[in-house]
C-alpha cells in the first residue's frame, strides 16, 4: 500500500562490490548512497525497506513513473509469448505497432510529417545521427549549438555540449561546432538571436554557414533555461534563411516533460529535425529516435547503423505508453495542472529566500545561487526521503523532476521537503530563521 | 513443438507503414523481406508462419539464441516484482549481483583485474569511452585502429572504423586515427607488426606518439581476418613499449563467439581495456561494459556518463547468462565441439568452388571472391529459411554467425542450406554442376 | 624632377605572357591594369610613360615610399660590397646592427622588454609563430580572433582570418579558432567585451579557455574598423585575467601607420606578443618579426624555423629606416600632421554624400555603402591617375593609405582626385550633382 | 684574391645582443658560432677575418655561391634606376621577363605546361597554397606524404612534415595527413609503392581518398633518401588512378642541386603541381613558385594571397640566373662532373669506416650512424674552416650542400676536409687510427 510519504532509512549499503568492480566514473551513486531494488510510481525502495519519493525520475526519463501498471503488463505479455527481443533493424510486429501508433496518436494530430530513424538506443546517438544527417543534407560542416547546451558524451555530440569538464574528458579538440549565446544568455538587454542573425550576414565574420541551429527548448541539464517561443521561432527563421536546419534536442523536455508531446508542439515552428529518447519507451528501457522530414531522408542503407536500433521491448512499451496516456488530452490537462501547482509553490519557496525560479512545464527548479546552496538542499531533502538533483553550469539550481503521473499530494509533500531543505540550509547558512 | 528445418513463407509482408515512417536507412529490412514476431532458441517465425534458422544472431548479439528459457523466466520474475528498470548509475540489488557473478564467474577464474565502467548501453559508446580514457590517462590523441576494423557510428569510434562507406556518412573529417595493416593484411611476406614498429620507433615518420592501439581478435565485420596470437601479442607488447595502451574490442567476438568469454583468453597477453557489448546482457537487451585495469580508472565522477547507463533489464538477463552457461566448462567445450563442426564442413563447401574459409571459433565463414556472389549465396539461403548475411569490405564474405547454443542438427541443417546455396550460385554463375 | 600631379596613360600592356604563364589568382593586377617599371618616393611608373600617385603603398609596406634614397643607398653599398644576403638563422653583422638599432631607437624609449624572432619573411609566418608560441607556452588549442580580422593564408594564421571567401580556400576545416565581435560590431547599444567575459567567465559556455586573444587595432582589411583604446586595454585585462596571451597583430597598423611605431603605444597596455612585417623593412623587401616578453621564449632550437627567417638585405634597410625616421619624434610629427589633414578632407568629402570616415592615423577610408560605389569609386580614381583600393567585409570601404612621407600638397592632390571621383560615381549612380 | 683553403678563425663573437633580444629558436648560430659580415662564391667571411667554405649554401639557397657577380650587377643596375622593389602582384617589367625567361629557358625546352603562381616568398608557402590548389580541385582533403618529409613550419605544411620535434611545435592536431612509407623504407624487401597501393584499392583501408600525393624526390632534411626513378613514376600513377593529384616538393632538389633544372625531369613522369624556392632567386632572396598544369588554375582572384609575392629584387636575379646558368647545357654538366667527384669521394670516406653514402648529384652524405658522429664530424669540419650540417631523423647524415659553381678543387679541398674529420672523429671513438 503506498502512502503519501517518504519514509527513508539512515543506512548506507555495503560497497565493497562496487569499490572493488566499477568505475569511479559513477556519479549519482555518491550524492544518493542507497542501493535500490523495487520501484513503483513515484516511488523507490532501498535494500532496508526504506521508501524514497523520485523527483529525480532518471533525469526525465521515467515520465510516467516506475513500472507503470500498463507498460508492464504489456512488457510481460510481450516476453512470455517469445516477442522477438533484438531484431536489428528487421521489420517486426512489434516495431510496426510503434510506427502505426505513433503516426496515429502522435504525429497526425499535430499535423507534423517525419520519418522516424531508429538510432543506437541513447539519447548521444539520436544527436550523432542528426547532425550527421544535417551535415551530409547541407554539405556543410559547423553546427551552432548555444551556450549551457547539453547533448550527449559521445564525440560528435560532446562537441555540441557546452559542459567544460565534460569536454575536456574527449582528450582531443571539438571542432565544426560554434556555441552562441542562447536566450536570454547576456541580460535582458541584449537580444541573443540578433547578434547571431548578424555574424551569420557578415561574409567576414569568421562564422562559417552552419549545417544546422542545435536547441533545446528547456535546457535540462544547463540550469532550466526556457527559451521563448518568439526567440525559438526566429531561431528557426533565422535557419531557414541561412539554409541551415533547425534540429531541436527534445531528449529531456519531450514526451510531456516541458507540456505537449513535443516541448515546441503550440510554439508556431516546425523543427526539420527532432531527437527523443529518455521517456520514449515509458518505462525505462534504452530507446531513442530522430525524427525529420521525408525531403531530408537521404541516408544510404545502414549508413549509420547499431546492434540495438531495435530495440522490441521499448518498441512495446512505448507503444503502451501512446495508447494509454496519448489517446486523448487527459494526460496533457494533469500535466498543465502540476505544472501550474508545481510554479506557484516553488515561487513561494524562491521568493521567501530572494531566489528565483527557472523552468517551464514540469521541469521548473529554484536557483539557488550557488553550488554549494543547492547541493546542500538537495541532501537535506535525501535525508528526508526525497531523491532530488541539481542543474546548471555551476550546479546551482535545484531541479524537479518529478515522474509527470504524479498526484497533487504526493507532489505537495515533495515540495514541502524542498520548502524545509531550503529553509534548513538558507537558515543554517544565514543564521536567519526562514519562517 | 521445434523441428529441425527451416519452413520458410514466401510472402512479402506489407510495407506500407515502413514506406511512410521509417527511415531509408534501414538496411537487414531489404534482404531478408520479412516482418518478424516471435523467437526461440535458433529459430524467428514470421507473421505468415514461417520459421526461419537464425544464422545471423543479430550480428552476435544472440549468442544464447532467443528468448532463452532461463534467462526469460528470470527476466519475467524481476518484472513482475517491480524490480528497477532504470536506475541511472544509482547501486541495484541487480547492478550487484551482476557484478558479484562477473567477478566470481569470469574474472576470478582468468586471473583478470578489470573495472567496470557501464557506459550507454551501444557498442559504440563502449568504445567511445575506451578511447576517451585512454586519452586522458596517457595525453596523448592518436589512436592506431587497423584496416578493416569496425568499432561504431558515433563520431569518435567511426574514425576508428576502416569502412569507406561509413566514414563518409560522419560529414565531417575523422582525425587521430591512424589504420594501420592487419595481420596479413599484406598477404604472407610482409611482417606488418615489424611495419608498424619500424614506424613508431623512427621520429620522422610522421606517426605520433599514440595513446592506444584500437584492434579486434577477428574482424567481425571486417571479414572475418583472424589476427594470430602470435601477432596480439607483438602489438601488445608493442603497445606496452610506446606507450601505448592496448584496446581489444571484443563486442562481436568476446562472450564466447571466438572461443573462451574473453576472445583473448588464452593468448599470452592482457588487454589495458576491454570493450564488450552485443552477447553481454544474454537476451539481447541494450547493454555494454568498458573494463580497464584499476590503475587506468582516472575518470572524474560523471566525466562520460548516459541516461540508459545502467540497465537493469540487462544486468538481470546478463547476471542469469553468466550463471548459466559461464559456472562451468561445458557451454565453452559446446562451442568447441561446435565450431571443430563448422569449420570442417565450410572447408569441404569452400574446397570444392576453389574457396577459402575465414575466422575462427562460432566466427567462421566463406570468401565467395566478390560481393556479388556472396550477396546471391546469402539470397539463396534466404529462399530455403535460413536467414543469413554477408561481411567484408566488399561484402565477399559469406557469415556465419549460429546461436552458440546451437546442436548439432540444427548446425548441419543450415550447412546444409549454404551447401546447397553455394552450388546453385557458382552453378547458374558458371554453367558448371557443383555436384 | 616629381611633380605634385599624376600623369596617367590610357594604354593597357600586353598581357599575353600572364595569360599563358601566370596563375589567374593574381588579383591587384585586375583593376590596375598597368605594367609597372620603375617607382620613386610616391609615384609609380608604368611602361608607356605614365606616372600614378600612390595611395596603396603596397598595403602598407611602402610607409616610407618607393625606393627612398636613404635606404636604396644603404643596400646598394652593402650589396657592392657582397655583404651576405642569406645566411639562415647564423649572426651576421647586418643583424647584429638591425638587432641593436631595435633595441635602442625602438624599444628602449618606449620601456618595452621583447625578444625578437625571425620567422619566414612573411606576415603570415610571423602569425603562425605567435599561435604556435601561445600554444605552447598556455598548454591551450582555441584562439580567440575577430570578426572581419585578416591575419594571413596559411592554414593556421588562415584560421584566423574571418573572411569567408578566403576561409574557403583552405578545404580542410579551420579549427581551434573562435571569431568573437571587434569593438563596435553590434553597435553602440552592445559592449562586445563584456560578452566576451560572460563566455569566458561560464564553465558551460562551450568557449574553451583560450591560448591567447589575437587582435588588430585597426582592421586593415576588415575595413578600416578602429579599437578604442578603451576596449583593447579591457581585451587585454580579459586576457591576462582568463590565462590567455595578448597578440597584437601590427603587420598592418604598425610601423607607424596608425600613429607611433606600434599601433598601440599610448594605450596603457602592453601585448604578450606582436607581429610585424609589411614596412619593417621600410624598402618593400620580405622581412618579418614575432616580439614576444623574454619569459615566453620558451622555444628549442629551430622548433619554428624557415630558409628565408634571415634576409640580410631586409635587415640593412630595415635598419637605415629605423636610424632615419625613428631616431627623433619629427617623422612621427609628419604623420601626425598628415593624418588630421587626411582625416579632416575625409570627413568633408564622406559628409557632402552622407557617408561616414573609418580608421586611425595614415589608415582612414570612406564607408561608400556597398562594393559596388566604392570599386566604382576607386576605378574613377585610376583614371585620374591615383592608385588605391578597397577594404571591408563587402570590399565597401574606400581605402587611403598614403605613403606616410607624403607632403601636404601631394596628399591634397591625392585626395582631390578622391573628391572628384566620388563625386562622379554618386552623381552618375544617383543623378545629383555634388558640388 | 680567393684561394683554395679556407682559414678560420677560433674566436667567438660577442653574442651579448643576440642573448638580449633574438630568440633562442636560432640553431644554426648555435654549431657555427661566428659573426659573418662578407661572402662571395663558396666562401663565407666571419667578422675576424677568418674565411669558410661552404659546405651548406643556405640549406641549398645559394646554388650559385654567395653573391655571383652576374646576379650582383643585375641587382645594383635595377635598384640604381629605382626599379619596382614590391609591387603586390601588380604586372611589372621585372616579373614579365622573369615569366618570359622561365617560360623560354625552362619549361619550353623540357615540353613542360605549367602556369606559375608567385606564393608568399618562403618554400612553406609554396607548399601551402600546393595543398590548397589540390584540396579545391579534388574536392578532397586527405594529403598522402611520406615518412621523413620536410615540407615547413606553417600549419599546413607542417602537418606534411614528419619530424615529431617539428610537428610538436604546432600546440594543436595536424590532420588531413598521411605518412607513408618512402622508397625503400621498409628495407629491400618491402614495395612501399605496393603497400600504398594496395590500401588506396580497399574501400575498407581507413586510408581516404587522397586529393594528393607530396613527394621529394631527394628528401633533403630527412635524410637524402633518394627515391627511385621507379618507385616515383609507380607513385605518379597510382595518384593518377586513384584520382589524386602528384606534387613534387622540388624547393631543395630543385634548381640544379639533384641533376637537371628540376629533379624529376629525366624520370619518365610530369608532377601535376611543383613547388620552388630556395635557390630559386639565385642569390638567396626569397622567392617562391607554385607550378601547375593550367587546367589546374582554378583559384578565384586572390584566393590565395600575401604581402611579397612580388619581390621584384628577386624576379630579377631569377632572371639573370636563368640566363646564365641555363641557357645552355655547360652548367648541367658541370653539377653533373661535381656529382661524379663527390659521390665516388665520399664513397670511398664511407667504405673505409664501413658506412654508407646517401643521395643523389650535388646532394649526397654520409650516413654516420648516429647523430652523435654526424654531429662530432660537422664539428670538426668547422674548426677546419668548413660549414656543413647534419640531416635525418636522428641527424645521423652528414650532409654536402656545396654550391653548384664550385670547381675541382675547391670541392676536393673541402673533401678532404670531411675525411679528416670523420677519421678524427671515428677514432677518437673507437680507438683505431682510419688510415
Amino acid at each position: 500500500m503506498i502512502t503519501t510519504l517518504p519514509n527513508p532509512t539512515d543506512t548506507r549499503p555495503d560497497t565493497a562490490i562496487y569499490e572493488r568492480r566499477e568505475s569511479v566514473v559513477r556519479s549519482y551513486a555518491r550524492s544518493i548512497p542507497r542501493q535500490f531494488g523495487r520501484a513503483e510510481n513515484v516511488w523507490m525502495f532501498d535494500s532496508q525497506g526504506g521508501r524514497y519519493l523520485d523527483f529525480l525520475s532518471g533525469c526525465s526519463t521515467l515520465n510516467y513513473g516506475h513500472n507503470h501498471p500498463v507498460l508492464k503488463q504489456a512488457l510481460l505479455d510481450y516476453i512470455s509469448a517469445d516477442g522477438i527481443a533484438h531484431g536489428l533493424d528487421l521489420h517486426t510486429d512489434a516495431k510496426a505497432a510503434f510506427l502505426d501508433t505513433f503516426e496515429r496518436l502522435i504525429l497526425a494530430p499535430r499535423g507534423l510529417d517525419y520519418r522516424a530513424m531508429f538510432t543506437g538506443p541513447t539519447g548521444t546517438n539520436a544527436v550523432e545521427a542528426a547532425i550527421k544527417l544535417a551535415r551530409k543534407v547541407t554539405g556543410r560542416e559547423l553546427v551552432i549549438a548555444f551556450t549551457n547546451g547539453f547533448h550527449g558524451m559521445t564525440l560528435g555530440a560532446l562537441a555540441c555540449t557546452g559542459n567544460a569538464a565534460k569536454r575536456s574528458g574527449a582528450g582531443v579538440p571539438l571542432p565544426h561546432v560554434a556555441h552562441e549565446p542562447y536566450d536570454g544568455y547576456h541580460g535582458d538587454g541584449v537580444d541573443t538571436a540578433a547578434l547571431l542573425e548578424r555574424r551569420l550576414s557578415d561574409p567576414s565574420s569568421g562564422l562559417d554557414a552552419p549545417a544546422a541551429f542545435l536547441v533545446e527548448t528547456v535546457q535540462g541539464e544547463g540550469g532550466l533555461n526556457a527559451a521563448s517561443p518568439d526567440w525559438l521561432r526566429r531561431i528557426a527563421d533565422i535557419a531557414k534563411r541561412h539554409g541551415a536546419l533547425m534540429i531541436v534536442d527534445d531528449i529531456q523536455a519531450g514526451c510531456g516533460r516541458a507540456g505537449g508531446f513535443f516541448s515546441f508542439e503550440t510554439m508556431g515552428f516546425t523543427p526539420d529535425i527532432v531527437t527523443l529518447a529518455k521517456s520514449l519507451s515509458g518505462m525505462g528501457l534504452p530507446f531513442a529516435l530522430t525524427l525529420f522530414r521525408p525531403e531530408l531522408d537521404q541516408w544510404s542503407p545502414g549508413e549509420h547503423n547499431g546492434t540495438f536500433r531495435g530495440n522490441n521491448h521499448a518498441f512495446v512499451t512505448a507503444t503502451a505508453a501512446l495508447r494509454h496516456f496519448w489517446s486523448d488530452d487527459g494526460f496533457e490537462q494533469h500535466v498543465l495542472q502540476g505544472s501550474r501547482l508545481l510554479k506557484a509553490r516553488l515561487e513561494t519557496i524562491a521568493r521567501s529566500h530572494g531566489l528565483s525560479v527557472r523552468g517551464r512545464g514540469m521541469m521548473h527548479g529554484i536557483d539557488a545561487g550557488s553550488g554549494e546552496v543547492a547541493s546542500a538542499v538537495t541532501a537535506a531533502c535525501f535525508t528526508r526521503g526525497l531523491i532530488i538533483e541539481t542543474s546548471g553550469a555551476r550546479d546551482e539550481v535545484v531541479k524537479i523532476l518529478a515522474p509527470l503521473v504524479i498526484d497533487e499530494a504526493q507532489l505537495m509533500a515533495g515540495l514541502d521537503i524542498v520548502e524545509a531543505s531550503f529553509s534548513e540550509v538558507l537558515t543554517a547558512a544565514y543564521g536567519v530563521a526562514a519562517e
